[in-house]
């Protein structure tokens, strides 16, 4: 059986992420395949408890290499209970966050540095994503987007904290060019929504 | 000013570690010097919430992998937050389990290797033990030590789960002879402290 397609979002927070996932979605739904939606961190019921720990904002003194093995555990659980058996039925996969989100927020916005990855691929394993959009917006227009009552410990963090993050995914794009789609997010939301589907569509012809 | 010693104590539930933990702090406090006790996982606030998930017995789904990511983000914190700051103080540290626990449960009772070596090289930067006591006692004498009911994920393991474990702390042992102290857990309280105390006299004159 041929294997589900693994497509991941990211950029900042506001940058139109989940209603992209909604369209990619429809797209996979219309020729008659099976989609699942999940998001990091999450989408187990233990990755949810780690979630819950990682950003409630009572934890404000949570070192950055505690915060990036959090986030790794949960992804472990992850793929491991969700994503590669989806991926194994035929299942596409759409997942909001993935291992991209770790390396641009503890790697570059916490600065880490290259042992984010080299935790990550233990957590990982070789479950990568096939396509990686990442919709590209400012900062600081993101976080206006957001409600600051309901922010989490990692969306309050400076708008600089936010900068060197950004500038992590775009150096993510130069060092991934094949897996990793660059696109802007100032663009109408149709917009963004064909130019994700028409790299979607190339990628099932290869 | 002078710097606190780091202990550990490792070895199979029941082997009689918190007794010798309160031992070696009467040791120390009798020469008037400052000590704190401490375990893993927990230690700090962040890292009991991570216990607590780590140890749930409902979370009967958890991967390897997950669990030595979780255990490694406990010490992360553990370590920056508690450890070296009380070291720095020269306050001597005295903790439950330590990353040799990681290494024999989740490298060796779990099978996954020297990943988890590597993994919490980075969890605990250069703060290592600067003697580690290795309580040997068979597993299954251990086991009976421990109230069935009140038993946790870990400890309801297999017998042949915590042999394994067993195994894994003989190797380490051989591995870092001027580190961990094997110590037949099987003779009288009094002679195992005396035992201890010896070996961390020698250590004081070094």
């Amino acid at each position: 059986m041929k294997k589900g397609m693994f497509i991941t979002l990211e950029g900042p927070d506001g940058s139109g992420k989940s209603t992209q996932i909604e369209a990619i979605k429809a797209f996979f739904e219309k020729k008659g395949e099976k989609v699942l939606i999940t998001r990091e961190p999450g989408g187990t019921p233990i990755s949810e408890k780690i979630r819950t720990i990682i950003l409630d904002r009572e934890n404000k003194e949570m070192e950055p290499m505690t915060e990036t093995m959090l986030y790794a555990a949960a992804r472990a659980q992850h793929v491991a209970q969700v994503i590669r058996p989806a991926l194994n039925e035929g299942i596409h996969v759409i997942c909001d966050r993935f291992l991209d989100s770790s390396i641009a927020y503890q790697g570059y916005g916490r600065g880490l540095g290259d042992c984010v990855a080299v935790i990550n691929a233990y957590a990982v394993q070789d479950c990568m994503p096939d396509l990686t959009f990442l919709l590209k917006l400012n900062p600081e227009i993101g976080r206006k987007r957001i409600d600051k009552e309901k922010q989490d410990r990692i969306e309050q963090e400076s708008i600089d904290f936010h900068n060197r993050v950004f500038n992590g995914y775009e150096e993510l794009e130069l060092q991934f060019p094949d897996r990793i789609v660059g696109i802007d997010a100032n663009q109408e939301i149709g917009e963004i929504r064909e130019e994700i589907l028409y790299h979607i569509e190339r990628h099932l012809e290869r």
